[in-house]
């Protein structure tokens, strides 16, 4: 077993303590299948209140790939396509579920340019889309003679935090859904590690605020405190009559839903969500300000749960003994982008033992 | 909450405390994702040595129509599809995630035309293919001067026990496989209920057996002890060089992968699996045998975990303000089929309970 | 080259040489491509005049297993599946091209057994679905507390005339259009050999009864006279915003679309498609009638321009060496049933060239 | 009907007269369907004496995108992607045909920026990819740890002429197909306009060249003298061991194959495929001649029969009051960049109907 201390990412661990006893406590309660059962609907009004949208609908799936292909597949007609960052999660890494599922994915340039020279290498803005590009790219697309033989843009994806853990301002999100709405194309927003962003101490955007902006999003249970599960929710109504049949063929409809909203019910029960969302917060930003004190160079400004440093490889070979971190990527010959993520268990004493080895 | 006792299914409770224990015990330890954690390997090595089948691959899903999706699509070519009963879970069950992926369900007749006036309505055939059938229609596949413009039956998927609790003697199994190899088609067999199947009294087949026997099979957990689970077994290896890719495609690659090998790390220790699955039985065999001696009309004669019985329409009614069962079908105006199913938490409690309101 | 006499078929020949004259004629003539040109909107206003149906969209495709699958990804929501005879051509060869495409094909028993020692083996029902059979299956399906998790039957698909060349009369196709209405499925008929169903001497059903009682059909070219094409016709409109993505997705899009244009702007000047559609019919009465009266066993008994007999085995050895046939199957070992086809180009020459080796 | 002269592209007119006078002779010829005719194996066999490749597998379907569409789904496991220039057919003008068959288009950048102020805006590399580029591609992809989450490079598109007119050389075609050897990845060519690329004077590839270095390609008929048709090329075999159910789905399988046989038998007898696209060539050049020399902007360098202009829009109206052209794009808001295309039928008189209204 490898014994060193891990902060390769916020999936690592199994779940919220309060979530094992609650497993425990209803584990020979007979209930129904499929989230037909009270759990799910508990959770389900939770999720309504917390974001303050009662009409929404709302369904728990298991894993993230799995949810954005389902979720996209019932947004777009079969001539569509969904427009999302080149860098975005259904874009470049889920082996092609959407293509798999039929559709395109339409990309936007977000990967910047590195900056020379400073302590942030790459600015806040990576991993997201912009507002004006997106109209650009919509209206070129209307604008062609031929564009009934392309393919149309039929919904946008948005992460947030992103897949490098930066996060939209409140008004980028209305921008885009502005433009969004101007088209008439839904908006939907994966929220694999939504609470790290609700609870971002350079945010201004609440998962209200997301309720409002948007058409679909999930709030991320497998980073945040749960076993798995992420919780999809319609704020004004989901657009398919059949949900359940779409939701099964592709695989995504478990036979114990209860144990999804059950996971849920207790994420949202006190708050608790939130809560140990701002745990990572406060493990991240502590790792980042005493990186930063001893001169790491941080290479995404991210205002999230997950930070990236670039370290010369030498130095990452001594430090591999002790920790697990995320390879990210290789600038260069001699530098290794390595992604070291807080999570909602990480302890001030894990952060202690990881700067022992920095 | 619904307090009434529930036999309607198998799949209405939590996992073993085995289980629960072992999430509770390894919650903190950082694991690997995706499936390359050591619970995942472990389990893994345990199920050859139960299926003595050493060079197997074994992967783990989460549900069952996303492992009977995904196998499919592994062991087809795109102009193939897959021979099944045509009360087949694949054929009949799924929401069309078959087709979804692309494959035509060629189906074989199974749902044998009930016997008149006995106290077994229908023979322990349900549900079950035949090798003579399977292999007529094979035969008059390639007979055909137009079968390029046909779908060619490209594997063969069976359920054991089957959607009906029915059970393939060794010998038909046999037959089967045989004709599989005569014509280089691979066997899928579905476990879904895989242990009542392995610990049912009136069989001769054994997991051992099935491991030899077919091409590919899973080891069912969500019905057996699991909170959720599948372990796919092929016991010759898998038939393609990539299968994370083909199983993230159809969002069945779980992120905290270990959780999977933990629950059947536990259910192959100490033969746990078998030995829940036998509890089942027993309680099954208790409450069939009570079930004729008050002279209730067994529909299917099931050797498994799922009994079929008729029932007045009034009589049911009475009996629904005590008890959840599965609906099954209507053969008459007057009557209705339910399920009564036990599983591996059944106790003699519960079947005494039940036997009160019969 | 093979120079045997062929009723193999109705696809052997070219065109109509007031076709091929066309082609001639307009041949460096300037068009503008993708269906957009003149001549197709002339084909569809003169289509639209003999249906009857001034507010019908009027598509033109190459071929009819690339027609099916276009129009049923068209009518059909992805949770849904297309419900046909099982021996219609999308159930049962096209190779799987509807289940390329997402869908199931949800059957309807249409093989009747063979009546004893008549002369026509199979009646005129053959080939056919039933409006009573079809209306049992979708209550069935709709009475089924499970059917999310199964295929829901959202389109209905018959050909006219069938596989077998037998015909709908005017009160079946009522009947099944009624059904159609009552569970607001879309009907689509296959016509395919359209023309030679609406001259059959045994119909009551016009090609205005059709564009009456179906939301979509097409209008068989490659067999009734045209190089290639199929004319589509939704008599109420094409329920898609944007048809044209769909088609040109499905690969159907023609580039010199006009192609298709001319061909039926031709096909439905003057009623030639409805002329020559006649003179098969008329040949067919011919050869079946000779057929009866030299002692032949008819196995269907088909209005249109397909016969079918069963032959010795050896007497169809010889025949085979003067005469192209089509084989149909086997009934046993020591016969065969063929079919023998006329078409629009078949002279009486070629009759008693035929007769001649019968 | 529009009368003007037209320039928009080499697919407004019928086909080749010989290919009309073949049509007539044999329209009674009575011929096998589905491909199994002699004009198709005659075709076949005097397209691989042309390519000197005679273990070639030749098949002919019907039109561009289903031709591309076709060809990738044989070439592609259902995990793998394709890579194709970002201007490339199958990346940007199919409607999603690839996506529709379930696969990615992974793009590689081909969009040069104009240079200033030259005649030649664009250089002759637009439109194609580079062998580095497509090396570097595929390393970065199996230099990354998560490579099994993300699409593998499967099979590698290009289209000679491309999308804009323009060529490899051999030496660039040798160092793309060396790229995929080396990495065991099939090299796929369209070449709908294939024959304007083999005849231009600029180039030093020929057909020969290509069945050399390429996996598959495909000789263009629809834009090339054939009314429709492309003749599909695999040099050293087909990679399928059932390629005509795959057609079949695709719904690509013509009934009476024989007139794609029949065209490409006729347009590879006596050179007549070479002969008129170096008419296309000639007239071409006379153009591009002309238009430098009354100091038209040429927009792209292009070496075969479509050329590229930007004009004024004031000047385009003018224009389109007597001819019909290809608009491209609009590069700012005073100028249009137009498409004038020559063909195997472009007359020298048309060529000087063109320069009267210049």
């Amino acid at each position: 077993m490898d014994n060193r201390i891990s902060f390769s990412s916020d999936y690592t661990k199994g779940a919220h303590p309060r979530i094992l006893e609650r497993l425990y406590e209803t584990n020979y309660q007979q209930q129904n299948g499929y989230g037909t059962d009270e759990y799910c609907e508990s959770a389900a009004n939770k999720i309504k209140a917390a974001c303050e949208c009662p009409d929404a609908d709302v369904f728990f799936l298991v894993g993230g790939t799995q949810t954005n292909q389902t979720i996209i597949d019932m947004l777009l007609k079969p001539y569509e396509g969904v427009v999302a960052a080149e860098t975005g999660h259904v874009a470049a890494h889920e082996a092609g579920a959407i293509e798999f599922s039929g559709h395109k994915v339409l990309t936007l340039p977000s990967t910047l340019e590195p900056s020379e020279g400073g302590a942030a290498v790459y600015s806040d803005e990576i991993g997201k889309i912009k507002a004006d590009e997106l109209k650009a790219l919509i209206q070129r697309f209307y604008a062609d003679d031929n564009h009934e033989h392309m393919v149309f843009p039929g919904a946008v994806y948005i992460s947030h935090p992103t897949e490098y853990g930066t996060l939209y301002s409140k008004a980028e999100l209305e921008a885009i859904s502005g433009v969004c709405k101007e088209f008439g194309i839904p908006l939907f927003l994966d929220g694999a590690r939504l609470g790290y962003g609700h609870m971002s101490k350079r945010t201004d955007v609440t998962i209200k605020d997301i309720a409002r902006l948007v058409d679909v999003f999930y709030i991320g249970g497998t980073k945040v405190g749960a076993l798995f599960g992420e919780a999809v929710v319609f704020p004004k109504g989901v657009p398919t009559k059949h949900p359940v049949p779409i939701i099964k063929q592709h695989g995504a409809l478990l036979a114990k839903g209860w144990l999804l909203g059950l996971q849920f019910d207790t994420l949202f029960t006190d708050e608790l969500y939130f809560e140990i969302s701002k745990n990572a917060i406060e493990m991240a930003d502590i790792l980042r300000n005493e990186l930063i004190q001893r001169g790491y160079r941080i290479y995404i400004d991210s205002p999230t749960n997950q930070q990236f440093i670039v370290l010369e490889d030498d130095r990452l070979k001594e430090l591999s003994e002790h920790v697990r971190y995320g390879f990210w990527e290789k600038p260069d010959d001699k530098h290794t982008v390595i992604r070291l993520a807080t999570d909602w268990a990480t302890t001030r004493e894990d952060i202690e033992e990881l700067m022992r080895y920095l």
